[in-house]
């Protein structure tokens, strides 16, 4: 044959995930991993009506690709990616293009694409989200960068991509990294909807006394109708897995301490980089960090042991204030995330068609859900709205469903059940929607410690006052 | 003469006081600056009995001082420094010490103290709080780096710093660049004092419609007791000052849009980098970003117009209540932020000893407060003590104030007053508490798409489980 039209460096199992649903969309691919293993495993694990082959020498991988070679890398972000590569880069040819599908960095994308680009060779970042699963069958996909070099790809991407109404999960996100980017934003956004979701179910377990049987119940309506997502849909499931170990429900085994591989953090430091606020996001983070801290959390609990829950009076009542609640607070998590990429765009300038990131996020990736629809229409609309609470459509289930987050995050400060995430939730909406918030308090103190200045209401400039101590 | 003792190397508002502080104390000290008019004013404002001299040559300012010299840095941070540092360095000999008072980040000292050594001299990050009149007339100030170099500097600094109860307002506060970063820290849980007092502001000020008097005599009495405390002070001040260009008060002109200086921002950026949760700084961080949207919340604020404020029943009761929830997260506040410095100092080796942190922010710096010497204490009977909640003492401070945090922060969410830092710290407090937290949930859906593993509570080990779905 005459050479294969695609090659995947690094055959994990996402790596391979992807390579065998770039074959069942009728493209031939060669995987490269060092591993002897692994490669083994890709042909033996293979249908007969896949075009595919694993090969573990470098040079030979190479060799087998049709010109201009097509070369997505699924490594580990970091040193990994460099190191590959190191070793890749000398064996291509002018207008060779290398697609990294992991979560890198932006930045090191960036540094990348201009490495490459002065070998005459295309570097993309693109976004992959959707697991394991989603990697087999149908993840959302997020290029960017050389918009030519994408356009090669583009009908792959599209046949491999899940698909919502028959619109496939892939576009082209913007300039340069924006395809790492819009992951990153992405993953950010999915920390704060898990933690809301831990939220919701601490306080139907501890408040409302729920059982996991009966949190089954709630979620599966749940996912039943508007909140109907990805991460509802696992959250019922998980209620109902069994332990293989015991007799009980897995859940409850499990450690309540939270791993984290970085995208969330990056998110955070990004935001106040280039000064975006996304408190829920910040809060899903460090709540992660929290929650590590197992044994002072424990030593704490004894010393402040005189907490009493009080039960709601009505329970249905209140299970439905819960998902109104959580409902709300995952759509403000949205907005604050989707500004950071408003605000990103024009910093970097990555041009990012916010309709088509929410568009392309409906289907297949971890934050997929029905409620992107909405945002479908609010930046189908207006393509340039700063931020989704603005859009009137939006703002009438704002509405709808505020009083029942404020009564939420109410209930849990009063019965001292943390919620950091609705409450910064609610805290972020109630100071976005403020026109005159207490700062010039803090402009006050500033200038009058500091001499740092400050602006006034009722003209324009720069004013400094001597500040006259009230002390004896 | 046979030299100058010290020399001060920039000379804006700053280090001119700082300069005059020390002649105050008897020392003698040339001020350099490359702006022959800052130099001249240097000498016109000059006091008869003050041993000082201002040049604008920088060869004439090295070769007054006497050796081994002992040169501190007031310019700003970043590149300034660096220029600073590259024209006076040729210029200095084998043991001079230069000690850099400006807010630099703690990476940059390390890399200047790595590069001074290397041409045999001594650089140290010195901290210094209490604005321009705390450099005048008694700052605290916060040196760190080198042992030997800091006790030639010991005498006159402990002169210069503010005092109390006879101690001076400095300490050696470990290795490297351990002054840098107490002083960040420290601008850290400023921030988020300074968020929590605009909260408690606009409380009393839309909830129990206090006016600028009605507010000043709450601040006043707030400061007379538990609460004295530099913020506090400025804050009853800010309450009575007019303004000069209109009627009424300055307060009421100042448009609410903050300014930052980036130190938060580093606090926050890392206590995410080295893993641990400190919400309260990062909302106070994120609150002023928000705050810069003037304009999108001036729309915002049109579209949700429907919120209405239900006044508190009983004022004096809420005043209660809200002083105490300001008493408490301003505490909690604290202690995130010394939870950070004690994971700092094992993370970076600076052996900072908390105790000496707390006893020297009791005087001089901005976060001063009678609440310091209750963690003095605590420190004293533990040095090592993790987190200050963890305290008995504190702990019956904490428990006393609970409820009116809780009950104040029901009462923002419900009536829609923002109150983010009041929130979270009331959040931290719960979670940091709770013995077991949902944080199994999370564990298990990122186990469920992303085979990321989880521990167990029941056996040791990590564990990957194959997660049933339910969908047909």
């Amino acid at each position: 044959m005459e050479g294969y039209s695609y090659g995947m460096v690094g055959l994990g199992v996402m790596g391979r995930n992807l390579l065998y649903n770039i074959a069942d969309n009728g493209f031939s691919i060669a995987g490269f991993d060092l591993d002897v293993a692994k490669v083994k495993e890709l042909e033996a694990e293979a249908t007969s009506e896949m075009k595919i082959k694993g090969i573990s020498s470098l040079e030979d991988f190479v060799s087998a690709l049709e010109s201009p070679r097509k070369i997505i890398l699924m490594v580990p972000a970091g040193k990994p990616v460099d190191a590959v590569l190191e070793s890749l880069t000398p064996l291509l040819s002018k207008g060779d293009i290398v697609i990294d599908a992991g979560n890198s960095y932006f930045e090191d994308t960036n540094r990348r694409i201009a490495d490459l680009a002065s070998k005459n060779l295309h570097f993309m970042g693109m976004g992959v989200s959707g697991g394991e699963k989603g990697a087999r069958f149908g993840p959302s996909i997020m290029p960017g960068g050389d918009l030519e070099a994408f356009r090669l790809l583009q009908p792959m991407l599209e046949a491999i991509s899940a698909k919502v109404d028959n619109e496939a999960c892939t576009a082209y996100m913007g300039k340069g990294s924006a395809g790492n980017y819009v992951k990153m934003v992405h993953n950010g956004i999915e920390y704060a909807i898990m933690q809301l979701i831990s939220e919701a179910y601490d306080l139907l377990k501890r408040g409302a006394k729920l059982n996991n049987d009966e949190l089954y119940q709630v979620f599966k309506e749940w996912n039943s109708g508007e909140m109907n997502s990805f991460l509802i849909e696992i959250t019922r499931d998980i209620f109902q897995q069994k332990d293989s170990l015991t007799d009980g429900y897995l859940l409850d085994q499990i450690l309540d301490k939270a791993g984290a591989k970085g995208t969330g953090k990056w998110t955070s430091e990004q935001a106040m980089e280039i000064g975006v606020s996304i408190p829920t996001i910040d809060i899903a983070v460090t709540s992660r960090i929290l929650s590590a801290y197992k044994e002072e959390r424990v030593c704490a609990s004894k010393l402040y042991s005189d907490r009493e829950i009080t039960n709601p009076e009505d329970t249905k009542a209140f299970i439905k204030e819960v998902g109104d609640a959580l409902y709300l607070a995952t759509l403000i998590s949205y907005a604050q995330g989707l500004a950071l990429l408003v605000k990103a765009s024009e910093e970097y300038g990555f041009e990012i068609p916010l309709k088509d990131v929410v568009k392309i996020w409906r289907g297949g990736c971890i934050i997929r859900s029905v409620l992107l629809e909405k945002f479908y229409l609010a930046y189908t609309q207006d393509p340039h709205l700063s931020n989704i609470l603005l859009d009137k459509d939006i703002s009438v289930i704002v509405k709808e469903k505020i009083s029942s987050l404020r009564k939420t995050a109410a209930y849990a400060a009063s019965n001292g059940i943390p919620s950091l995430g609705l409450q910064t939730a609610l805290g972020y909406f109630d100071a976005y929607t403020t026109a005159s918030l207490p700062v010039n308090l803090i402009q006050a103190q500033r200038d009058y410690f500091g001499a740092h200045t400050y602006q006034r209401t009722d003209r324009e400039g720069v004013f400094h006052t001597s500040w006259q101590s009230l002390n004896q």
